[in-house]
């Protein structure tokens, strides 16, 4: 297996170049000043350049070939390892080099007229690049699908979610949609005293309470590896860079802990199945990459949503919260489980609870699925986004683009079918929760959470999704897992027995 | 010229390039944690290694033929930039891989040793690995010499300080011997009625003090853009990274406000040359470097000891020490002066006065020299150390080689031929000032300084230094700035001026 050794030897030297972009990356967002970015922007694209050169070089081709024809002779590890090279050769060869170029130049173009959009509340100016924009997905779908029979925007989930599939997501969505706005109004109606029992936090609350808040949780909770990692400000919260070196980040708003707690936990999540994935004497080899953006947000989500905003959580946080901010009324872990579990309609994708988040994600996937597959326009999407807001959440947002459809940053980007992956997530956490509760179960992990010792927990996420990195396809990897392909039956039990009936842990 | 402008998109790409092992390498010193060095260190190897082949590649050799054959044709920006162009490939090309490859593998080994040793003050176990790095550089310096009449060490420094030679050292350095080590007795007997009146400041003086004083000189006295770079702590204190990125480090002590305030502002010198450098619209390219590691050292220098110990400064600083510190009886003008201008013999170099500082980089320039040219061996160097210390300092490590000759890193990195940068610097730096004073005059210079408004004199480093980046040859910029190559008379009228005579500015 000369061949395939080869292609190790090419997949280090990969991973070794992209330790500098991922660097790069995090420093823009951390470190950066605003004169460096130019300079940066060049480095960046010359090091993509010498990157794309290096993966989409005609003998690598040759190489892959040479591996396959004798993949028989690999163990189950490296027979992953190869078919993932295979994988990313195809998605980084599939485009042409000028509809690469042509990717690159309108999304520089976008990028500022969308922030300068969103700030204005003017969609008329934005609409005609968002056509350009659909036009590049639309062309991009089609040369990634190639003589298969797909969709162009199934071609393109598929690139961003292996194994996920428009069908797939269709019957999915459409089970959440069967149950989930009803489910909504009943909890936003049974919500109503819950809100007025409220009892707000003194405010405002000092960055540096929030942040030992976070750096306790990462801490003690999560066991993150201060030796591995950081911890700095940054305008959107986010985790990452290499698996040597996970760096987090948090954005803090003066009114609330919650926001900046629920986003560390999140990122927390991320952090831990970076810093444990895939077998470890294969770091550096796509077989130790994260599976994929859905399965990463099930262990971003987990970690939120399972454990960060339980029953048991706010018993575990609230002597933390009052050791720093300081004792107060509000800090009963009553109160404490309310503000976690705060449930309100909101305009705004990120900042939506658990039960509204979902239906935001659909609406997005409808219209981009659409847009791509040719049934709608850019000029139709105000007025589809608003009846779908209405319908799926019951807020209108005509007039309100700005909190409407110019919120997001991924259409601008060129991101195409990236939404996705937040609902598998959701989902996906719910189904993992629920055999974790099984294996070891209810009241262990009740109690982990109380006490805040969930190491039996991480240790399962460990055993079922961390240590696996892309030894197994999607589909497989949840199968084998929690038992069966991805299942929005968990999502249901998870929001009605957190939210209807007060069975949370 | 296709030829030349192929070359100029070379080191464009190569600029490019190397802004991502410059962040890495800021990163590591300032960011970095402990578990991510074994990554980091992977991707600076493979990033050098793609830069290695870039330069190196065989039609790099064909271009600059081509391009130096009609030289004539381009202007003088484009005249130098072909010249240094062909020297950095010279530099790239001369060392065989297999060397390459020793002098890294050799340097890890060294570090390490070089630690513990000079920990354990344990010079028998370092002398052999001492002896290994000095047969590597006399291989290197063979190779680089090659046909041409140069001793290793010539080829060496010339690699390192172009334009310099052994014979311009000898004779430099002859002259500052024939009169410094009787200057520094005749100050160092006059100092003692200076030392006793000293008033020692409060201690300790906290981080966030010396911080703030620091971040005040660059901003209000320097006009550091801080749009365009950063001031984060680090090991120890240095300034780089990329032309449109400055990044400034700085090291603290609290027993003293000078170690960190002159190391900053020294810092800030080299920072402003960076910011300015050459003729901007050929940024990217070798004519818009940094002419060399000496004359970085005269714009650092004039900034620390031109400006930032002179008597003037004391009267500015004075008043900023006192906000920052809190009134206090040290904080007069005169004891400011005196603590700003302090003399002490110094074992370490790095802490060393600046009558004394010559003289430690002379003794290491001898050594190295004769190390390198098979004059003396690894086992000598304690003896010869001691010998010369007492000789040019009056001081004696014998038995204490962690504040002799283990103290510094350079040669134990495989670095041969760096230390007369810093000489270059002291004189370069007077020699400039001198020029400044006169074209400004005398009193201009005096009251820029004591009132902290030094935009003249910024304006003129940058109208005789920065705007020319590598556009003459060392000799031909010095004369061009002050009318004669170094010279060491500007640096003896400068000490005796301020030491002896007590006409500082």
């Amino acid at each position: 297996m000369q061949a395939y050794e080869k292609l190790k030897q090419l997949h280090q030297k990969l991973y070794n170049l992209q330790h500098l972009a991922a660097l790069a990356e995090w420093d823009m967002q951390t470190m950066m000043p605003v004169k460096g970015a130019e300079a940066r922007a060049n480095a960046l694209a010359e090091l993509q350049a010498v990157l794309h050169q290096l993966k989409t070089a005609p003998h690598v081709a040759v190489l892959l070939e040479e591996a396959l024809a004798v993949r028989d002779e690999l163990d189950e590890v490296d027979r992953a390892n190869l078919r993932e090279m295979a994988r990313l050769h195809a998605l980084e060869t599939q485009l042409p080099e000028d509809l690469l170029l042509r990717k690159t130049r309108v999304a520089a173009l976008a990028q500022p007229l969308w922030v300068r959009c969103r700030a204005d509340n003017d969609v008329a100016t934005w609409l005609p690049m968002l056509q350009q924009l659909v036009e590049l997905g639309r062309e991009e779908g089609r040369v990634r699908a190639g003589t298969a029979d797909l969709s162009p925007y199934d071609a393109l989930l598929r690139a961003n979610e292996p194994g996920m599939t428009v069908a797939k997501l269709d019957a999915i969505y459409a089970d959440i949609k069967s149950w989930l706005p009803a489910l909504y109004k009943e909890v936003l109606n049974n919500c109503k005293d819950v809100d007025a029992s409220l009892v707000p936090l003194q405010t405002p609350i000092a960055e540096a309470q929030q942040v030992a808040l976070g750096r306790q949780l990462m801490t003690e909770v999560w066991k993150y590896d201060w030796d591995a990692g950081r911890y700095d400000k940054a305008p959107h919260p986010f985790g990452g860079m290499v698996k040597e070196d996970v760096r987090m980040t948090y954005y803090w708003t003066p009114e609330n802990y919650t926001r900046c707690m629920l986003a560390t936990i999140h990122e927390t999540g991320h952090a831990k199945y970076e810093q444990g994935c895939g077998p470890r004497e294969m770091l550096g080899q796509p077989v130790c990459m994260a599976r994929s953006g859905g399965i990463h947000e099930t262990q971003s989500l987990l970690a939120e949503r399972m454990i960060g905003k339980s029953a048991a959580f706010a018993e575990y946080v609230t002597p933390l919260l009052e050791l720093h901010l300081g004792a107060q009324p509000g800090l009963t872990v009553e109160n404490v489980r309310k503000l976690n579990q705060l449930v309100k309609p909101s305009y705004i994708r990120t900042l939506a609870d658990e039960l509204g988040n979902p239906l935001h994600v659909i609406l997005r996937y409808e219209i981009e699925r659409d847009l791509i597959d040719g049934r709608l326009e850019a000029a139709d999407v105000p007025r589809v986004w608003n009846d779908k807001m209405k319908d799926y959440i019951g807020l209108e947002t005509l007039g309100r683009d700005d909190i409407g459809c110019l919120q997001d940053i991924h259409w601008a980007g060129c991101g195409w079918a990236c939404f996705p992956a937040y609902s598998i997530g959701a989902i996906g956490a719910a189904q993992l929760m629920a055999t974790i509760r099984q294996q070891l179960g209810d009241d262990v992990v009740t109690q982990c959470i109380r006490t805040g010792h969930i190491d039996p927990i991480l240790a399962k996420q460990k055993e079922l999704i961390w240590d696996k990195g892309c030894l197994y396809e999607t589909d497989e990897l949840l199968t084998k897992a929690t038992g069966e392909p991805l299942n929005a039956r968990h999502l249901r039990e998870h929001l009605e027995r957190r939210y209807l009936r007060n069975e949370d842990c």
